[in-house]
């Protein structure tokens, strides 16, 4: 049978290991198992939002409310922007396909080490990827790309995955006044709720992204900060053109019923947030010191992860290891970079890893 | 802005009106709403998936595992097959939404009034729409424009949603023999446990479609039959070869958490499909009855729902009398037809619309 030949082009993405395939490959009892591998919230969801589950469990069977009707309001609240603003997705990845479906580009610009989803959506439809020169966002080699190319879609990982490192608001304010109003910029802040924490300097509010650069969306996600990454919710935020146009290309009922539930709930519990973003900074030093005592190359990072930069070890090795011990992280091999991605977990997980990551480091001595 | 022109020319599915919507507009409480719109299982989940929901709900800050491991073992089980013969998607539509992509046909054909989604998805690649004459699926129509047009795709809706009629596995059979290997056909099962339950004549195994047709793909829900509409779970089976390119254009964490524990647990509870399925065809006699009283023609029904074919009373009329009484029907017109699609509902459900209905037909004399 003949298909699309586009297809023979793609790359698939490359998921952290579950621990379900933990237990099966190894015999390893789920529960011994330390997941740092994808990015996940160590606190887990709100528990507002567990009761609430729990509440609706006996609604499954009712599709959801296909305008989000409750979900957007929140979301309005939230950000003070207007319902007609908003396009709901099953995670920000898929308002990403929205925008290079909608925008059918020829040529896409990103960072070199970037969310690989950018590059599968846009390979998808055939597009020509560009990629700056550096691994983590350098403005004057984005723009230099962009002049000679005149690319329609441009890529922000602010801050960036997975690396870590964030750009100012300031310096992607002055970046996007260079840009056509033509350009669809597509500004991911899908880990904005740690670096705004971490530093006022790099926080970027969707409304006033969008009130100055209408050729901007914003795209937020319920996946990591919100605890909610088994439930698939995202959003983007944009100015009415852009929206009606996404909506267009929207599946009816893209996200569940539950999810629907536990995204409105999980929004408003401010405290489990707070609690989320103390315990993640709080962690992350540990992580920088345990780095330093080991001469460990890292990024500094506004995120929920760290990346290690490896010289001695390798990073095959290194994840193998771990992975035999139970605890699974992030190989960015598939980056082309001998590296490695942690999510910062909880004080315990991580306690349990540094300790196991020494036993790598003495064994390869 | 310049968008992909394709845009001007796609329409918007029209979904079932959610409770919801009706509690705000019309200011009533959302116990009272009768929702007979979207064929949703009147019972519900199984109670065995809302006690697994409600023990899982501490678990939804982790992405389920993406392979589907436990999902696939248990459909290879139920339908003997392999596990690399199938695709999971959030609900059948997108698998639909996969087919189209992979396939890239510049002409789909498919029954004048047959599920929506097949012409959205299409024309969302730009494809051209044969439809043949009849409303319902005739096969000598589909014959003579296949061998005219030479579609790269058709979808055969079996039994036929919004409509009801169901073609017999034989007659299917015949048909499939007479297209070419290299035409990749779509046989949507999604009310099939409906129609088999009916009448042994009507069921398609998939194993033995894909065994004598390796240009096929089946399409199976869990939004109907196993009450799970609102969690987005769709399966697809073929042979190896199509999977492997639809596996291509598959989204990483197509599915929750949730869905995937929700979806593996009611594949294995038969006793609650058989109450479903007796529910479903005891209360149908009470449709075919009332509507037999009334003088209202209708179309026999192989699925969860009933289309009456209105001559005397207006559709929009009828759905609008209604949905200020809290009772939610689908109105055809949308379709064309002067017509109604009635979920078939809980024995109280039933009675409670053939009240109001009566009070409509009394009020137009």
């Amino acid at each position: 049978m003949k298909f699309n030949p586009i297809l023979d082009t793609l790359q698939t993405y490359e998921a952290g290991k579950p621990i379900e395939l933990v237990v099966r490959d190894f015999g390893l009892s789920a529960d011994s198992i330390i997941k740092l591998a994808s990015n996940e919230n160590p606190l887990g969801a709100s528990k507002k939002v567990i009761q609430a589950l729990k509440d609706n469990a006996h609604l499954v069977h009712l599709y959801p409310d296909d305008s989000y009707y409750a979900l957007k309001e929140a979301l309005c609240y939230h950000y003070s922007i207007l319902a007609q603003e908003i396009i709901i997705g099953a995670g920000s990845d898929q308002i990403i396909e929205f925008c290079i479906h909608a925008k059918a580009p020829s040529k896409v610009l990103m960072a070199k080490t970037t969310f690989a989803m950018y590059e599968i959506y846009s390979k998808s439809i055939g597009a020509k990827i560009l990629k700056t020169k550096s691994d983590s966002h350098n403005l004057s080699e984005f723009l230099e790309l962009y002049k000679l190319h005149n690319p329609e879609v441009i890529f922000l990982c602010i801050p960036n995955n997975p690396l870590g490192e964030c750009l100012d608001k300031k310096e992607v304010f002055s970046f996007l006044k260079q840009i056509s109003k033509n350009t669809l910029v597509i500004v991911d802040g899908a880990y904005q709720e740690y670096a705004a924490f971490k530093d006022g300097n790099k926080e970027i509010k969707p409304k006033e992204l969008i009130e100055q650069f209408p050729n901007c969306i914003y795209l937020g996600t319920f996946s990591k900060a919100y605890g909610l990454g088994g439930m698939r919710v995202g959003y983007g935020i944009a100015k009415e053109e852009i929206i009606s146009h996404l909506l267009k290309i929207r599946p009816p009922f893209n996200i569940t019923t539950l999810s629907l539930c536990a995204a409105t709930i999980a929004l408003k519990d401010k405290e489990h947030i707070q609690k989320t973003l103390q315990n993640n900074f709080s962690q992350m030093q540990s992580y920088e010191e345990f780095a330093k005592q080991n001469k460990i190359d890292f990024i500094p990072s506004f995120t929920n992860f760290i990346t290690f930069l490896l010289e001695r070890i390798d990073s095959n090795a290194l994840a193998d290891f771990l992975l035999k011990r139970g605890i699974i992280i992030r190989n960015l091999k598939s980056y082309g970079l001998n590296a490695v991605r942690i999510t910062i977990g909880t004080k315990e997980q991580n306690q349990k890893l540094f300790k196991a990551f020494e036993e790598f480091l003495k064994a390869s001595v």
